[in-house]
Formats: structure tokens, C-alpha cells, sequence
């Protein structure tokens, strides 16, 4: 490979395209703005996930629409299928899948770890069986960083060493401990992707690993600091089985350390109540399949709690999901009708859920944005509880 | 039920909201304006089905985008799922499903008929068992005009009996002169219903059966033009298995019989060389399941014939679909990107697909009324063959 990892001075990689202003705080919560090489993102943000290259039942001017400014793409699926050189041959990501603005992607490490039984790792990387074929594929930090200029997102993650919630300080430190030495092995592999040929414009992004051991978590993020200029860190390892408690915990402990003009990004986050206890502990941008998965499945975030579409409750009920919602499906379409779909299989359901969770969840944090510029109080969301029926 | 189905004199109902001016003619061809009380509907026009509420796969805003003027939507699946008194009770079809155009419901003769054996024939009506649970249904003229009724469309379709597109002469005069007495009860309903209180302003097109027999086809005209000041006419038991020569030949005896001054709607046909081959023989309406079927099924109809996006062919083809199309999905995506979609089996891949076939009939239907209005040529699609792969 004739990159020495171990090199004490890894390459400080430069993003010049890439922006961040803080315009108003409130506690430790910002409102900021993100620029990008595919225009501003107004922070805090929530991306949906666009994992196989698409937000599942979603077109992308109806995500435009739905609020949403910037997305999540997958490393690992699109890896898979269709593979990032076909990807790149029809001119990256976003010309792709008809995405014009941001777009973030993850490393895999995620999904890699995810495997369970299918995979492997030692200090050089991780090797695991495809979920489609059952074929053998290794990712090194190396090979992901190819992957993710091939693939040509705005930012693009670090390869990190993923555990779960639950792991003991041992376990947890000695993936962190990867992870780091992981990063700097992503420096040097970008640096010289970039010496033999210019690639798309795009910021690396570390990612502070630790479970739920706070001193783990502090002792990461000293070191990714030191290694470079980052446009922005992404807090990983957490809404992995973890408590609510600690995770919060967790972004508590890094608003003390990570430096604050940096743009902090809590990955996989996505409840309503997750997003306003984490942007209140510093956080300004998040991306969670919940919306998405939940609409296809026939749950609705509302402001009066969840909403199962599917109950005979709502079978007559003329009212919108949530009548205090802007969305496009809300605007037209009664919770009748939305049941009707559900339960006579159509498409159009999965669809009109989708758009109005990623909706919910845009307009929340955008709320909540507004409040922060306003000196005002934060919104504050209803946890998972369902919402009553019609009285 | 108090009705004298066999009187001689049924009711001339009256249905002063819908109008029709032919603007120009080519031959047999027409191009008109039928104005119903959801608006104007210029023909040839073809209608999306909405089978159980909703196009498949699409947006109403996204279907008036793609062309579609007026849909139809199925009395026989509406009236197991969710049934006609909730749709009613939510404000008729058009608000509950969100399209505000013009729309037409068909009676559920054919879908009946379709059951083979779950469903018996008697002069009265037919008795069949749901497709989705197995109940016991009936449906008779009159309780079908109070199905389509509490529906609320624009136009409504006779109760008909169809037979199969190879009906000895007698199979099909039978079912055609019963068709024809189920007509007149039809109207006797809707009088009776209408006497009763008044509902939404509705027009019953009636429906001329009678197989590939141009002597029955001429009969059955010739008393319906009879019965009634017809606001349309159907051309049912078409499409339904027979040549498209004996299906041409028919639709060429009709246009002879039938009042020049009434909109022909040739029921259930919809690939584009039908459509222009019945334009070219009078027929001014025209609906099918086929772009939104074959588009969920990844085939689109395109100007060089019809493509499968599946095919390993276009793998890395950066073209869209049609070159020469301008719907959304044309001017976005390329072939590769939706054959990714279909692999790997995302639901914006029938979405888009489904998108684009509406349009290409519509914009097919727009093109020869614009050929008619300028007295040039009208379009010749291609048959179905496959399109050739890039060169």
C-alpha cells in the first residue's frame, strides 16, 4: 500500500469548499449555516437516508419540498449494487439520483458491523460476506475513501470500527482506538487519491467513537481533533442499544470537547424527542432511516404523539394526520383515505407517509432553528406515545 | 323494487352539466372539448385507472403533471374496499382521493365477469363472492347506479354483462340484449335515486356490447341511441381477447352507427397503437391499466418501442428512457438509474416508470388531437416491439 499509517504527522487535508457559521446560540444549542459545494444547509438539520440511492419512496423534488436540504447516501449498498464505478461513470452521486443539493456519505462501517456473523476485522480492515450474494468483500479505510470519491458525495465519513451499545470499556476502547488510527489512515489515502488525480470536492469528516464511556469519549475526540481542520465530526456509536440516558450523556460530555465552531453531526438520530435533547447538547445535523421506515410500515410522527394509520380508529376520520402539518399529504389527504391505502396495499401510502414523517421531522428542527434565532424556547415533542383517537 | 324494467318508455334523464363540441375532424377522426363539472377534458383524451382509489404508484398532483385530464376509478373494487358509504361519507371520490378533475367509475361489469367462477349470471344481476374475502355480493342496474352514485363521479357507467372476446354469436347477443334491458333499469334507478334526493351531478354513459358481431354491435347502437340523449357512449366487451383486427372492425362498424355528436370511449384500451388506430376510427375517450401495470412491471413505452429497464443492456446507459419525452422522468433520470431501481427493488423505480408511461399516452393522445386540429398526419407508433439496445 506504501502508506505508513503510523506516520506521526498525517497530511492536513484542506476542504476549501465547505463553510460553517454560527449565528445564533442558545445554551449550547446553534443555529448555523452549512456551505456546501452544492449550496447552504441551514443547520440544525436532519438528512433523511437515501440508502441504495434513493429516499425510499421518494422522488426528489417532493424531498425538496418536504424541507429536506441535504441527504444520506449508503457506501456499503451502493457498493453492493449498483458498485461505485458505475456510479462515477454516470457522473457521481447526485447526477445519479437526481439530487441536486448535499449529500453525505457514510463509510460503511456502520452496515459493515451490522453483519454480525458475516464479518471479520483485524487492525487492517474488515472482511464480510455481501447480505445480497453471500460474496466476499473487504473494506480497509483505503478502499472505503475510493469508494466514497467514486461515489462523490459533499462529505464523506471516515471507515470507523462500530460496537455495540452495550460494549464494556475494553471493547469500546479498543474499537475507538481502531477508529482513530483508521482516520488517519483515510487522510493519507485522500491525500494521495488527490496527488494522482483531482476528485469532486469533498470534506472527510472523523467520527468520535467510545460507547458510553465518557472517558473514551473525551480521549477521542482530543485525538481527532489534533488531526486536522475539520469541517465537520461525526459522533458515531450511539442509538445502537444504548440507553436514551447515556446517549444524551454522551453528546453532553463532547459539547465540552469538541471544538464549537465545527458543525457536530449525531449519526443514525432521528426521533423527535432525540433530535430536540440533542440539538439543546450542541448537535447540527442528523440522519435517521425512522421517518422513511416507520412511513412505509404505516406510522405517522404527529405532534399529538405516533399515529398506526392502519387502526380501524381511523377509518372514517376526515382529519389530516396532523392537523397542525404544512405536508403535502396532510394538506390534501384524510386519515381515512391514508388507511384505505394501507389496507388495500396501495403505493401511494408507503408514499404519502414517508413525505409527511420527513416532513415532521425537517419542519421540527427547522422550528427549533427559528426558536434558537429568536431567543424562544424549543419546541418539545411528544416521545413515542400514540396519539389518542378522535373524541 | 316497484320498477318496470321492460317499459316502453324509460326515463330520458337529463344531466345539463356535461357538453360536447367536436372543434375539428380528420376522416373519421375527431378533436374536441367534453366539459363535465370537474372541468374540461380535451379529446382524444386518454383516462389513467385509478383502480381502488388511486393510480397506481402516483400522486394526483403528479398525474395532472403527466397529462392525465380525467381518471377512472373501479365501482366493483370501491365497493369491497372501502366501500361506497364511507367514500360518500368522506365527500365523494374526488375528495377522497384527492383528484379534482373529472372522473368516471365503471359499473364493475367487467371485474364481475373477470371472476369466472366465482359468479353467477341472472336476468336480475349477477351473484359473485369477493376476490378479497370470499363474501357473498350481488349486483344488480339498481344497486350498482346507487354504488356509482354515493361514488360521486362524473360520468357512470352502465351495468353491463361482457363475454369474452371469442363469444359464439348467441353467447354474445344474449349478453348483449341483456345488457340492454340492464340499461333501462339503469335509468330507472337513477331516476328513482334522483327523485329521491338530489345528488351529484353525474352523467350514465351507456355501454354497446355484442362481441366481434357487427350485427349485433349495429343493433345494440341502434337501440341505445334510442333509449336516451346520451352525454357519451361506451364501446365495451372490447380488449378482451379477441384480434386487434376484429377489435378495429367493430370500433369501424360503431363509427357508422353511432351519433356523430356524442364522445365514443372505447373501454380497457390503451397501448399506443390502439389508441391512434381508434382515433383514426372515431373514438374520442379511452382507458387502460397498461402504462401503470407494465410501468410497475419495468416496461416503458417509448417512441423506439417498448423498453424493459431490467435488461443488463442498459446497465451503465446514461439516456433516459425516451429521448424524445419531456416528463419528469424523462428529464431527470437516465436508464441506468432506473434499471438500479428496479434491481434493487425500490419503489421509486415504478413510480418513475409508471410516470413516464402515463405521459407517453397522454402526450400520444395530445399529439394526434393536435394533428386533427391541424389538419397534418397523425402520429404511428410503434407496435410493441423492444427497443434496440445503444449503438
Amino acid at each position: 500500500m506504501g502508506v505508513n499509517a503510523s506516520a506521526a504527522t498525517p497530511p492536513r487535508l484542506s476542504f476549501p469548499p465547505m463553510h460553517f457559521e454560527i449565528l445564533a446560540t442558545a445554551g449550547s444549542a446553534r443555529a448555523g449555516r452549512l456551505t456546501t459545494p452544492h449550496g447552504v444547509v441551514e443547520t440544525p438539520a436532519f438528512m433523511p437516508v437515501g440508502t441504495q440511492g434513493t429516499v425510499k419512496a421518494l422522488d426528489p423534488a417532493e424531498l425538496r419540498n418536504a424541507g429536506a436540504q441535504m441527504i444520506l447516501a449508503n457506501a456499503y449498498h451502493l457498493h453492493l449494487r449498483p458498485g461505485e464505478d458505475l456510479v462515477h461513470e454516470l457522473g457521481g452521486l447526485h447526477a445519479f439520483m437526481g439530487w441536486d443539493g448535499p449529500i453525505l456519505t457514510d463509510s460503511g462501517g456502520f452496515q459493515v458491523f451490522s453483519l454480525e456473523t458475516l464479518r471479520t476485522v483485524d487492525e487492517d480492515g474488515v472482511e464480510f460476506r455481501s447480505h445480497i450474494d453471500g460474496s466476499r468483500r473487504r473494506f480497509t479505510p483505503e478502499s472505503v475513501m475510493k469508494l466514497e470519491r467514486l461515489l462523490g458525495a459533499d462529505v464523506i465519513m471516515q471507515f470507523d470500527h462500530v460496537v455495540p451499545g452495550q460494549a464494556s470499556m475494553a471493547v469500546a476502547r479498543d474499537a475507538s482506538e481502531r477508529s482513530i488510527r483508521w482516520l488517519v489512515r483515510c487522510q493519507w489515502a485522500l491525500a494521495e487519491l488527490g496527488a494522482r488525480e483531482p476528485g469532486p470536492p469533498q470534506s472527510l469528516f472523523p467520527i468520535v467513537q467510545g460507547g458510553v464511556h465518557a472517558e473514551l469519549r473525551r480521549d477521542a475526540a482530543a485525538a481527532i481533533t489534533a488531526l486536522g481542520d475539520w469541517d465537520g465530526i461525526g459522533i458515531g456509536g450511539l442509538s445502537v442499544g444504548e440507553s436514551k440516558a447515556d446517549m444524551y450523556r454522551m453528546v453532553e460530555v463532547l459539547d465540552d470537547v469538541l471544538p464549537t465552531e465545527t458543525p457536530r453531526y449525531l449519526m443514525g438520530v432521528g426521533f423527535p424527542e432525540d433530535l430536540i435533547a440533542a440539538i439543546r447538547r450542541g448537535v447540527d445535523l442528523f440522519d435517521c432511516v425512522a421517518p422513511t421506515r416507520m412511513g412505509r410500515n404505516g406510522t405517522a410522527f404527529t405532534s399529538a404523539g405516533r399515529v398506526n394509520v392502519r387502526r380501524a380508529i381511523w377509518r372514517a376520520d376526515p382529519r389530516p394526520l396532523d392537523e397542525r402539518c404544512a405536508c403535502a399529504t396532510c394538506a390534501r389527504f384524510s386519515r381515512a383515505y391514508i388507511r384505505h391505502l394501507f389496507v388495500a396495499d396501495e403505493m401511494l401510502g408507503p408514499r404519502l407517509l414517508s413525505l409527511h414523517n420527513v416532513h415532521f421531522l425537517t419542519a421540527l428542527v427547522r422550528d427549533a432553528r427559528a426558536a434558537i434565532l429568536a431567543g424562544a424556547a424549543l419546541p418539545e415533542p411528544l416521545a413515542a406515545v400514540d396519539a389518542a383517537p378522535a373524541v
